[in-house]
């Protein structure tokens, strides 16, 4: 199916609904059937990991109320003293160990050297919540009254929350060896040849923005269960979107090989990335266990989960726009300070591969250059969160060309279509060294702009007095990066269990990757278990971020059917007698294809994928055919792959308070072969209703003493379901030509696409307004419109 | 290392030590470390199935104290209403679920058919000791209570507990379609060729024999802990030597697909065989498990065990050797009835791949002819046991030889070497269609026979009035039979994790398998973990059983590391910037060859094996490498390895008493290459052990109303340490043509070569006795000094 032309359904992009494919009564790739993961927990039949280890004892953090501090003394006596606590631990404790017990440095090329986050502070704090002691107590309670008992003094130091006020000499430094807190700069594309580009511009024009920061609120806060029940290793129960990636940096920070920690990553309750870092938790967990020769777990409070937990964004940006006469864009220039608070914990800040290079989105920009600098702030560290460094490019030049038309008087649909990239100009490589695979824009665009056509906008009242507005967003989106491992593994019954090292927490890789082995293969989707989240059943995997599970995980457990039913097709054909071209696969086993066979009832000559299976396990095997049926692959793309769509946002803004509604939102997304239309369907909602999160109501504030403001749910603005929009999807279907099945990733669509057209249409509805800074609420909306 | 010629240490074979291997300081092939599973157990920190579940309810199973009867009523009222009793099933409550509940008929092809073993009875018992109920309890205690409680009405039915004897008109019929007991009746070789051969010869002898009947002794007597914590699935933790033919097993007892089982085998205490053989145990607590929505654990009394543990051996046969005027045997000619007990459980009887096509022994005989009859008797279930058809076969043959000899007043030493195959005659087919891989005979019988020379012998008095006699017999042993699979997985840090699905109960895999791996390879045994026995984390695999797990476990891992490595020398060479040929493996890591670099100083040219594992998971390949660093193999063998040597035993007999002591044990062994030849002297050892015990004092003896007269330890005369002779160990390698490692099985030769040798011994000591049936008592021997 690769490298197949650009399948537009209908006539431009039709709309999907989640019964097309339910009706079509098939069951494998482009069929929906309903996801197999909902009945257990609809039934409230899943097992999170703070369901596991009852008995265990409980560990809690004691936590530095200052940003910024010296540790100057800790009295642990107290806490000690109290029954029931069993165990007080400072950094004393941890240095005196084997155990490095710092969280690895991995924030791509560092310009300083610096320490990793210490599971507890060792001499200073950096940021609000940062974990200074640990308490393990019989349970939860005891250790939340030992926590209480801890005295902690500190000599407070400045603070500094913001990532371009923290870059400068003024501001406090955090680590010695990064000056103005710069950790690193990072530079993409040809600098000198931008500025001629800018030089040698008709136009330019400029925006300057926030790109704000956010909390991961996935449902379930992180937690650990952490046994030392091996002679030399550790078993850690988590939530973990990448059992093992935590394996590989527990086995960093508690000193110890990989093959002694196993990693169990049970039901997950949301990840968004978040889950993919590594934290205190669960390597302190896994060190008292040890320590104390008993079970150990820790289950994060929303509050910790919120104030030490890795943030998301936090970008603080300037760009500007060349274009020549005609509205051609000629240069791209961006200058942008990411915060990545108090640690360089991952891959947070700047994203270098996922920020700068998606900076062109759609469009032929000849001259991009785009400086990043990590800054360190007294914050929580930041790292990838939903969308991961695309969002922040995606909104730098959706709105750049927003503000662009908008200067230029031009139609911002227009501008768009003008500078497209030519479809048949795919793989494209961009000013900033992205390669994109495929791609055909105009038809999203004109179906975005198609379901807003008519609605007022431009600021028009409506009959209701309301200020109308439209925004449109177009977004390329790269999927699919680093190796996944799938395994598919026939059992001598005929029934299969396929697994891989992604892990499912919301996105139904059971439904779909049995749809993927299941695509003409003689087995029934049912029977096909599937089986993520355990390093000791599964071959080294990487885990699911980047909207990557169905392209390099699904993949790998394609070319593993490929390989398996391969040989079953061999051995049935050795069954049948008959050479392997001739057989043909029924619903549940082989056949002589009609025509093929030497008798006239060729059509009978059947053989089961269950008798083929037995003798797959040594009863009776071709000569030559060695025995069993399984294959592991591990898969990974030359080039990552690139979702693209353009969503078109109208809003309603009561002029009086500032607050609007979101009268209509398309999404039009091509994420190549949908496997499930269903299950993209539903990423592509919950992206908007994340990316609508963003734009509307979220972000993380720092107090001027850096302490967080919101800490909790209360305070923390989510959208509600009451705030989001009906949201309708369309879908086009350009299969990459890169990978065999021909997918793309959708996981993070719609964070990427929602903020710009979210901040766009409320833009285009406020008179004389050329920006909005995210959130945009109703505040200041009504500020802007009284200006 | 395969198609060497045979090596023989020294001069013929010579002595092992199990401090050869470790004073050369070597960890490889060859070598003999220290044993790594010895520490835990030594410790204490092994944890059996026993150990696990002890909240789990506790499965207990009313018993007939019948043999034979009809099942006339079930009175479970009393039991149910005792406090703490959580259920009481029958066979009726089994009938009304969807599991079939019936152990597979697996014992080879059957003339006649017949139901599976019911888990509880149906309507009739068919051996004393067989399930009637089960009795699930909150403990043991309570459940032992209940079964008490049950009220069971039989209407007994005449016994027979002799296979002889049952197959007639006049014994009673187990099986209305098994007529006259006979379950199957299996021929081999050519009847009328032997036929002629002995009206051709000029000398026939006879030996009417009894292979007695074993009950297995592992330490840990069975156990299982049912789960069924999976949506559809169980979990069963049981004393397996095969889980995934466990898993199989309990799949059709169930009627559960084998993906929705999932088989752990921890720590096990001792398998020979009994443990690979599905007991009503663990369905019935895996049944009741899903039932009962609770965990369920069973664990058999050391009565039950061997009650109705499946047992071993009971062979009566008829055997005749023609010979020519040169003493060279012309023909053979076998009649075996062998008791399979109350029902067709497995692979017990005649084992007509293990026991008939080994009746050769090492012998150039040109016409063979072996019938056996598979009989049911009113008894325990007969199963594969350590040996499983391979030492009743050699008892045969080796018994024969020496009556022979005595007959013909010939040396029986120089009678078998007459006969010996050609060491230049390999691979050798039988006249019954073994086909012998490599062998070289006379050696290893000059060794045995050169440590046993100048000893009195055939009667003769020693200083003390002793009866003084030597017995030798010479084997073969075929090894390594079915398929296994073999992973090694290599770590992004450099760690190894081997897998396979054998199962260690005190074989040692784990210390092999690593001195496999690291053999020739940048890694050290100790970094190597090997983990077996959980379905769950284990390609599909076969076991640990008749001598195969060094054979095709062994090799399966072997390849898996060659590809593995193989991989990893490619990705060092491209991080050497050298051709894969001129990389050569240093204890860690690759380094390139002297006089290979093209700089001066090549010998520097260094890159570590963690290093070339990070690069293999996706982090700077070379083009055309896919990622991932592990291999899993499916090996399998065209034919299996055999095993050969020749054991001699001296002993002394009191005349008075008829008591005898072993005054000297050699057994010269020859399995190939020896991966580590401390592990395969303890092989050796525990063997003989065992050949001793079935020689010397076991027996399981059936009372005239059918009952186990021996049903406990106390009773049951298994050999004690004081009753064991030192055993010497020769060793000679003729490494196997036929698998890369160049070995073969020896997990069961002290069980094939022990009992001949023995009564051989006693035999020759005994004036005028030319034959004595196992077990050779105190009380036998005197009778026979007496008559």
């Amino acid at each position: 199916m690769s490298g197949e032309e650009s399948v537009i359904e209908a006539e431009g992009a039709v709309p999907t609904t989640a019964d097309e494919g339910a009706a079509a009564g098939g069951e494998s790739v482009g069929d929906s059937p309903l996801r197999r993961e909902d009945a257990r927990a609809l039934r409230g039949e899943t097992t999170y990991t703070d369901d596991f280890g009852q008995e265990a004892a409980a560990l809690a953090f004691v936590r530095s109320p200052h940003a910024h501090a010296e540790v100057a003394g800790i009295d642990t006596e107290a806490a000690e003293a109290i029954d029931g606590v069993v165990a007080v631990y400072t950094w004393g404790d941890l240095a005196e160990s084997d155990a490095p017990m710092r969280l690895p440095v991995r924030t791509g090329p560092l310009d300083c050297e610096v320490p990793g986050h210490p599971v507890l502070a060792a001499d200073r704090v950096r940021y609000d919540g940062q974990p200074v002691a640990a308490v393990v107590a019989k349970d939860r309670y005891v250790a939340a009254d030992g926590v209480e008992a801890v005295e902690v003094e500190y000599d407070p130091l400045p603070v500094e929350t913001d990532p371009e006020a923290a870059a400068s000499e003024d501001a406090p430094t955090l680590f010695e060896d990064a000056p103005d807190n710069v950790a690193a700069v990072g530079e993409l594309g040809d600098r000198e040849a931008t500025d001629r580009a800018f030089a040698a511009a008709e136009e330019v024009v400029s925006v300057e923005l926030e790109n704000n920061r956010l909390i991961p609120s996935a449902l379930e806060p992180r937690a650990a269960l952490a046994e030392h029940d091996r002679t030399e290793g550790f078993t850690v129960t988590m939530t973990s979107q990448s059992p093992h990636g935590h394996r590989r940096k527990l086995s960093h920070t508690l000193g110890v090989p990989e093959r002694q920690i196993r990693v169990i990553s049970p039901d997950v309750g949301g990840g968004f990335g978040h889950k993919g870092h590594h934290h205190p938790g669960e390597a302190m967990a896994a060190w008292a266990a040890r320590e104390l020769g008993e079970s150990v777990k820790w289950t994060a409070t929303r509050s910790a989960n919120y104030r030490e937990g890795a943030h998301g964004r936090d970008h603080r940006t300037t760009a500007e726009l060349a274009l020549d006469a005609d509205g051609r864009f000629r240069g791209l220039r961006v200058d942008t300070h990411a915060g990545i608070g108090g640690y360089a914990l991952g891959g947070g800040g700047a994203m270098p591969g996922w920020y700068g290079r998606l900076l062109a989105s759609q469009y032929e920009i000849p001259a991009i250059y785009c400086r990043s600098r990590c800054v360190f702030t007294t914050t929580a560290p930041v790292h990838s969160y939903r969308g991961a460094g695309r969002p922040e490019a995606i909104y730098v030049t959706e709105r750049l060309v927003d503000v662009a038309a908008e200067e230029l008087g031009a139609d911002p649909v227009e501008l768009r279509r003008r500078n497209f990239l030519d479809p048949d100009g795919f793989p494209h490589e961009t000013a900033v060294g992205a390669t994109y695979d495929s791609g055909n824009y105009e038809p999203t665009l004109e179906s975005a702009v198609d379901a807003v056509s008519g609605l007022p906008r431009g600021g028009e009242r409506d009959d209701d007095g309301r200020l109308r507005g439209v925004g449109i967003a177009s977004y390329v989106e790269s999927t699919g990066g680093g190796f996944e491992s799938g395994v598919v593994r026939v059992h001598p019954d005929g029934g299969v269990t396929v697994s891989a090292g992604t892990h499912d927490h919301g996105q139904g890789h059971g439904t779909i990757y049995a749809q993927i082995v299941a695509d003409e293969h003689p087995v029934a989707p049912e029977e096909i278990e599937v089986v993520e989240g355990d390093t000791d059943k599964i071959p080294t995997g990487t885990g699911t971020f980047g909207s990557r599970s169905t392209v390099v995980g699904g993949n790998a457990v394609a070319e593993s059917a490929q390989e398996v039913f391969g040989k079953a097709r061999e051995i049935a054909a050795h069954e049948l007698d008959a050479d392997p071209g001739a057989v043909e696969t029924t619903d549940s086993g082989f056949r002589v294809a009609d025509g093929a066979g030497e008798g006239s009832d060729a059509g009978d000559q059947r053989v089961s994928f269950a008798e083929v299976a037995d003798r797959a396990y040594g009863r009776g095997l071709p000569e030559g055919l060695s025995p069993g049926l399984e294959a592991t692959t591990f898969y990974e793309l030359d080039n990552t792959a690139y979702t693209f769509g353009t969503h078109a946002v109208a809003v309603a803004v009561d002029p009086e308070t500032g607050e609007y509604e979101v009268e209509r939102y398309v999404a039009v997304d091509d994420c190549g072969v949908r496997v499930n239309p269903r299950i993209v369907e539903g990423q592509v909602h919950g992206g908007v209703a994340q990316g609508l999160g963003q734009a509307r109501s979220e972000r993380a504030t720092y107090g001027a003493d850096g302490a967080l403001a919101a800490s909790t749910m209360l305070d923390y603005a989510l959208p509600r379901a009451s705030d989001l929009p009906d949201i309708e999807t369309r879908a086009q279907e350009t299969p990459s030509p890169d990978n065999e099945l021909g997918v793309k990733g959708i996981g993070e669509g719609g964070t990427v696409a929602a903020p710009p057209a979210l901040v766009n249409a409320v833009v285009d509805a406020v008179p004389g307004v050329d920006h909005l800074d995210m959130p945009v609420t109703a505040e200041r909306v009504r500020t802007a419109i009284e200006d």
